[in-house]
């Protein structure tokens, strides 16, 4: 029943999921396709369109089609920062610290940040911002505040990992509620560069909250994550 | 300790939120807010950008600036459809159905609707494509398969309100688990039309499955989201 050109599509789809077509690899042209399967030039376009529009394989201005690197996982439901959420073995989470500070609440340029904490103006906030990386590759930007006074000198804590593990191991502070509003934005320019991607990228943006176990917001987070390098995941219930 | 123009900024968003200053009325020129708060031209700039960048106010090519339109709010956590996920209720969901038929499953043109619904290839399934709106206006357009088998002449009931609510009363059928993978897009042209926006629009495309209580797939869907009306919403654990 299937049209040829799926057919035709179906097979690289296996072929490039098994692994036998790698990453980064170069796919072979309309031409080349129309040879191998005997088929028409516009059966074997519509099977490149078909693999370009499913994300598996990308044209590139004037060089050809090359198959596509797969989007990095991240399980928006998990109660659980950046490191726990890469929910692929094959992945290693990173951070780099762009910023690691203390200043007022009532001095954070968030205007969001005291009310959200649920702490007075007058109170002290770590202000930590990191690129998140998967396998060294950048892919998202967190801006993050943390209230003083329930982590003291969390800012000099190695903080290129989890800090909610910081935050567990440290001072016995459990994340355990999540509220995100997510939002779907394109790059500044800034964020762009930081990011090494180009500016007006599709990009997810979510305003997350997480309270511990006792209901008190431990942090509240700006995060901006790459659109075309990540797929998110939710289920509901969430899972244990 | 705040800048002025936070100052500024901060006494439009109490009014903008109040509904002093209604959604679509035209916001005041920087030459008037520098007069009104005597300030510079540069700090109600300031102001001006902060409300833009926070989707408080919007600025027109040639014609100035504008209160926006509050994004509507869906719930991505709930198991529910897109009448239920939206929360508000200051808002009416509603849909239009664009198609609506009956078809061999390994005829439709998604490759994953099969293994998706678990299915044998020659069973039949419905397929469903409505455009959802809320008070009226456009938000989002779903393309929904369900296994014929589980609930013989959907389509001859109101498709217009409730799908999960139609399983649940005429087919005994309750949508109880919900994965989904979520990528950030840009619509295509021909969506773009059909949702009444600009090609190349930011969007959020939401590949959804739903199970009933015996873990057996009901629903297969691809739903695209306008990224520019929309606010997801997800909350860890999932909220009773």
């Amino acid at each position: 029943m299937s049209p040829i050109y799926r057919t035709v599509a179906g097979s690289f789809i296996e072929r490039i999921g098994n692994g036998e077509i790698p990453p980064g690899s170069r796919f072979p042209s309309e031409r080349q396709l129309a040879s191998e399967f005997k088929i028409s030039r516009m059966t074997a376009r519509a099977a490149v369109n078909l693999l370009a529009q499913r994300g598996y394989v990308e044209r590139r201005n004037g060089s050809g089609t090359y198959v596509s690197s797969p989007k990095v996982e991240l399980d928006l439901s998990a109660v659980a920062g950046f490191t726990e959420r890469v929910s692929s073995r094959m992945i290693t989470p990173g951070a780099n610290v762009i910023e690691a500070r203390t200043l007022r609440a009532d001095s954070v340029e968030d205007l969001d940040v005291p009310a959200a904490l649920a702490i007075p103006h007058t109170d002290l906030v770590y202000k930590l911002v990191r690129t998140r990386t998967g396998n060294g590759e950048l892919l998202a930007l967190e801006e993050s505040y943390l209230p003083a006074r329930y982590c003291p000198d969390l800012l000099d804590k190695d903080l290129t990992g989890s800090i909610y593990e910081l935050l567990r191991m440290n001072y016995q502070l459990e994340p355990t509620y999540l509220r995100q509003e997510i939002e779907v934005t394109q790059l500044s320019s800034a964020v762009a560069l930081i990011l090494d991607t180009y500016p007006d990228a599709p990009a997810l943006h979510a305003t997350r909250t997480t309270w511990d176990a006792d209901a008190k917001p431990i942090e509240f987070a700006r995060d901006v994550y790459r659109g075309d390098r990540l797929l998110f995941i939710t289920e509901t219930p969430t899972p244990r």
